[in-house]
């Protein structure tokens, strides 16, 4: 797939990368905000994102997606692309991106550092440790919960139902075994025994509270707040309970520091905090993101999954806390989702099929509409492939005219940042109007309950929302122990607006299930289940790990 | 107990630190050799190490020490003591150190990074997450976990014996919780249930395998030899069997760089590898002690322990495999140990006590028999306490005259390099002498349990050892194997000759008993357990962790 034949790794390995503190020079950033991690990757200081925090900010532009394909839309690589690309035409950009986990590496899923010629590099530190965020994010949530079991051994004063423990381990890997588990078996030597399990670490609520801490202090009284368990008088104990909050802001003294790394053409990349897209809110730091907005002209941040999911929650959640608010939406699509949408099986997505297209459309057409709804102006990408035709393309860009879209085909993927210079045009022009307030989709004092239903009804085009066993009872738990103001973490499958994977382009007439809810005191967020979600993958049968390498040269292979 | 009443981190943090840039220019490597991770830590390319391997190498001085008591006898300090002494007086020297755990700061244990004013600095980045190697050692260890289960839920080709996996999972925190599981409930999508167990990350066999790889290449073939569990036909299943070797050493393609520090008098130390004393051989990776010989006239490296351990092991094992050969041995000890030695209890060991002392005074002689008996010369350091009165110093002294052994006060820990020069000056001026080929305890021919019984009788004074349980079995399997011309690893209480802590001084009349053996075959040695080996730590009622805090400047606090 990839240009000329090359892997992705392959491509990031030949590229001339810049020193990293050059990168850095030309954001303005001195020597002394930027602390090395080798040559091509840094962390920058808390104090430069203090001392820019009242600047005057950019442009901020939105990166979402209409309902995936299981292979995905290319969000990450349109990012990428837009950004080199507006530096092409002589705007200065800058692009805000998760980080991706590790553990996912090992088992099927592609790299999280872009694809073909708009990566962020160097793709295999970026994969792999980079700069450490998720070990720590990993050390500070098992800590935690070691402090929480030995707790327990030691005479349990908080009186914690050991039936009711909320906190979890993680690990960055994909490993099923770990799923479910009975520990502190052994004696009485090795704690109480109870069930318990791990989850992988990007779905930690640690990860969520990094992306919302905007200084170690926030940090920490976040932490403070994170609820571990029920005690036997049905109150929530916290970590600070626990006496666990400094501790754990400690281990993520440097975590909390902006990443800075590049594209293949050298664009600056800030690359910081990597959470959930399902179970949380899915999109870089917040501390990123305004760092971004200080230091360019357009800072380009995505937000995962298709819109319903992740430009929602990046809305109703992300904005609504910080008062950041997105300048344009960056839509992006593909001819083959669309035409996965009009009913076309994945193996024929390579085949011309102007009618599958055009009733696909409907798909574009509500995520447009939701967009405009929050208020904000949307350029449409096509995001190009090989088996694309001249005329699919006219049939979607007639479609956009007439919904009064701008839109641009966007090559970036075979081609570069040259290869969305259409699109970076359209968006610099789009963005040139002030933007409006975002209207959210609910107010801050409606019920929990009211909240989802709104975003169903609103988002997802849903008739109503259904709770189910003791979704609603929780709901209104975490109403009277006063977290009745928090927005809503709605966790659904990417592939359907609706809950139902199997249901594609613009479903109507479905509920939504309300499976379970879960509090997330530190980011600040309540999670709404409206399915099974998988908080720990699985490596598949014949895992990517079985064929990567090192070579003579010490260099990775087969990462992808 | 700090110099004017300073914690440890007050004193770390009131230093004035050199950019590691400096500290390696001084030692002659080029910024190209040079990976900065923030301004005061850096990873030395393999390239480097590659280059230099042929250079004549410097003086290699062997830290050891005589049975400790709980509070340890201060190898640590006093390495880092000699170092920066030795460079007082001119002559350039380097410290290679252990990697401390994370796991154990949260505990009650002191940091692994000195103490006083002979630290290593600085102290909270070396303690906590120090550059990655811990966590890439973490990831390495439960990726070839993570394929094993995946293996045995995809239909158990190799036909491993779920009784009998050998291969648990790390995590670097105390959690007594994680010591027993069962893994893999929940059903068929969650592999098959199973025993299982987290050891600390030190203890993990990759951390030692690292210790001992000198290239990629050598890592790999070594990560490939591990044996991961038992198959229904006996055999032993390897990470090789599943695929897994090249992606570990992806995992560990930055940890296997040595790291570059600084003492607080700007000393340079390498700090590289962290296996455990007791279940493995306890001293830093082979990388960094060869490549300290190379860059400097002396390195300076501690062995885990009592010398009936960690010198024991860095000859026997280390030296053995590698060719390195201490120029000179240092046997650290305190008055207050030998008192203890000579029955004081530790509450009493601040009052003076001769007869005590006297007595204890076997417990140095037996160590420095031993290490005489390896060939080495010894000089003894004896590290002071404010408690220590003249008198007492003056029978340490006259025991080491009639011992012929030279002797130094040193007072590194209160007054730095300056109070360890008197110890330097005999180190260099022993050094001198060249050294002798090393006497090994045993043939690397002798059947293993042969193996076991010259080190119980040679080192530690034993009449026997006894094998119990099916020890003796495991030992002709291994050999069966093919393993049976490795060195033993013997796991052992540190705070007696003998396998029994109670046992002080120089016990005599006792046999040891083998409770378990177990391969490691990536390291390359056979872990005999002489008792129960604690390889997951717990968090004492009030751990360490209550205490630690990120003050309004965003420094580190209440880390000891």
């Amino acid at each position: 797939m990839n240009p000329a034949g090359l892997t992705a790794l392959e491509i990031s390995r030949r590229a001339q990368l810049r020193p990293i503190a050059e990168v850095a020079a030309q954001l303005g950033i001195a020597a002394d905000d930027l602390d090395l991690y080798g040559r091509y990757r840094a962390k920058l200081s808390l104090g430069l994102t203090r001392r820019l925090q009242d600047a005057p900010p950019g442009k901020l532009v939105l990166m979402t997606a209409i309902t995936p394909t299981p292979a995905g839309e290319g969000k990450t690589t349109t990012s990428i692309g837009l950004v080199d690309a507006l530096n092409r035409i002589g705007r200065k950009a800058v692009v805000c991106l998760r980080e991706p986990a590790i553990g996912p590496c090992f088992g099927m899923k592609g790299g999280g550092a872009g694809g073909g010629r708009a990566q962020v590099v160097p793709m295999e530190d970026i994969n792999l440790h980079f700069n450490g965020d998720f070990h720590a994010v990993t050390s500070a949530h098992n800590l935690l919960a070691a402090m929480l079991d030995s707790h327990l051994h030691f005479g349990n004063a908080l009186g914690i139902d050991v039936r009711r423990v909320l906190w979890r381990r993680v690990m960055d890997m994909n490993d099923r075994a770990l799923r479910e588990l009975v520990i502190g078996l052994g004696g009485a030597g090795n704690s109480m025994p109870r069930e318990s399990g791990f989850d992988i670490t990007a779905a930690s609520e640690v990860m969520a509270t990094l992306c919302f801490a905007e200084s170690l202090p926030d940090l920490k009284e976040r932490f403070g707040r994170i609820a571990v368990a029920w005690n036997a008088a049905r109150r929530l104990v916290t970590a600070n309970d626990l006496k666990a909050a400094g501790a754990m802001t400690v281990l993520m003294r440097y975590a909390i520091q902006p990443n800075l790394v590049q594209t293949l053409e050298g664009s600056p990349a800030l690359i910081h905090g990597g959470p959930f897209g399902n179970i949380a809110h899915g999109c870089n730091s917040v501390t990123a993101t305004k760092l971004g907005l200080r230091l360019a002209e357009f800072a380009v941040t995505e937000a995962g999954f298709g819109a319903d999911l992740g430009a929602e929650k990046f809305l109703n959640i992300k904005c609504r806390k910080t008062g950041l608010r997105p300048d344009v939406a960056v839509l992006v699509a593909t001819i083959r989702a669309l035409k996965y949408h009009g009913g076309v099986k994945v193996a024929d997505l390579g085949r011309p099929d102007v009618a599958a297209l055009t009733a696909g459309l409907d798909n574009l057409r509500k995520h447009l509409e939701n967009l405009r709804a929050f208020g904000l102006p949307v350029v449409v990408a096509v995001n190009t492939f090989p088996s694309d035709t001249l005329e699919e393309w006219q049939v979607v860009a007639a479609a956009c005219a007439e919904l009064g879209a701008p839109v641009a085909r966007c090559e970036h993927f075979t081609r570069g940042g040259e290869g969305a210079e259409d699109l970076a045009r359209l968006v610099a022009q789009t963005a040139a109007t002030p933007s409006r307030p975002i209207a959210f989709t609910y107010a801050d004092d409606l019920p929990l309950l009211e909240k989802v239903r709104s975003v169903a009804r609103a988002i997802y085009g849903a008739d109503d929302v259904v709770p189910e066993g003791a979704t609603a009872e929780k709901l209104r738990g975490f109403e009277a122990a006063g977290f009745g103001a928090l927005p809503v973490c709605m966790a659904k499958t990417q592939y359907s607006f609706s809950a139902n994977p199997q249901l594609r382009n613009r479903p109507r007439g479905f509920k939504v299930p309300l499976r379970d809810a879960r509090l997330n005191a530190g980011p600040g967020f309540v999670v709404i289940y409206t399915g099974e979600i998988m908080t720990m993958p699985g490596l598949p049968k014949v895992p990517a790990a079985e064929a990567m390498d090192i070579d003579a040269d010490g260099n990775t292979v087969g990462l992808f």
